[in-house]
């Protein structure tokens, strides 16, 4: 398309909602065009939201949860059990149990998994803190809960491996979960079932 | 999921992110994450491209077609032929027209389709302002470049007898099978209107 027809401040606006995951160049030109039209109700507040969630979101320094509050809510909520850690990959698969229900413990935020191929190593993820707290605050169980992928599973070994001294016992999800299968696009039902059939690591 | 687990600032941004289209609840929950990964890089500047141009794109006073000047790009480029208008239902169809380099002419965007149904009449629609143009500077023909639906023929009958009056020219474009088409995947309406309108080979 000629550069003339779309002004330059509404292309830098469609170059950057097409860099979002699920819309491409031509959803992002509709997208723009929707947010143009609905200037009051969406386009100002989405403005707005996303600059407040940039500056007050921030990673549970406990756990790496993103929330505006530090400790985070889930790590605030007294009614959960002290005793389970759950480790995840990132806040995705967090968000994922929890819309499953599928955990009543902590959870754990890894921030990514080991794979040397694209150079992701131990001091790369939130490893230190999680040994930590599997030492320190009366956890007697840290589930892994992993994708079901080639880096998920070196993961969840190497983590077995390195709480094997923390005194805990280390489970790690079932194989319900679909090999390459990620936690997000999983139904409850796996989820539950896979969180109930979990076993020594 | 427990209202407890996404703190309030990420909950509205996710809702707001989900009302765009291409995106449903949960592609915007992977959107905001992604975002939150790329606060510097993507975040930040969406949020600010957003309030620039929600303040600065209007709508051009002579086609209707947004930008941030006014007239805009397309009714300023003086290499132009004033003597063709091109009526279009929105500005994603002027896009798409210029995509395709099809018009050499100007534009005039309509802002939606008559639709009995959906209580849109002539009123709502910047008709007045066509026919204005269409009587004044130096057309010679009126293109309706309008949906082949109910909506858009509808239109487009209504605007040509509007038009009727104004010494132009109105024509529509044809209807057929699309470049690349196979027939055997065409609805029976194509083929017959295709049928119907062929011509020596």
């Amino acid at each position: 398309m000629p550069t003339s027809t779309i002004g330059p401040e509404l292309q830098r606006l469609i170059d950057l909602l097409a860099k979002m995951p699920g819309l491409g160049p031509r959803s992002a030109k509709r997208a723009a065009l929707y947010l143009l039209k609905k200037r009051e109700q969406v386009m100002g507040p989405l403005a707005f939201a996303l600059d407040d969630a940039a500056r007050k979101v921030k990673a549970c320094e406990t756990c790496g949860n993103w929330d505006s509050i530090d400790p985070c809510a889930v790590c605030a909520d007294g009614t959960r059990d002290d005793a389970i850690l759950c480790v995840v990959q990132d806040v995705g698969d967090l968000w994922a149990m929890e819309r499953a229900g599928a955990n009543k413990g902590r959870y754990h935020v890894l921030g990514g998994l080991l794979s040397p191929l694209d150079g992701v190593g131990p001091d790369d993820l939130n490893i230190g803190g999680l040994i930590d707290r599997a030492r320190g605050d009366g956890v007697n169980e840290v589930i892994l809960a992993l994708a079901a992928t080639v880096d998920g599973q070196t993961t969840a070994h190497y983590l077995a491996e390195h709480l094997a001294s923390a005194g805990v016992s280390v489970t790690r999800l079932s194989q319900g979960v679909p090999i390459g299968g990620e936690l997000d696009y999983l139904d409850e039902g796996t989820l539950t079932a896979a969180m109930k059939a979990r076993r020594p690591a």
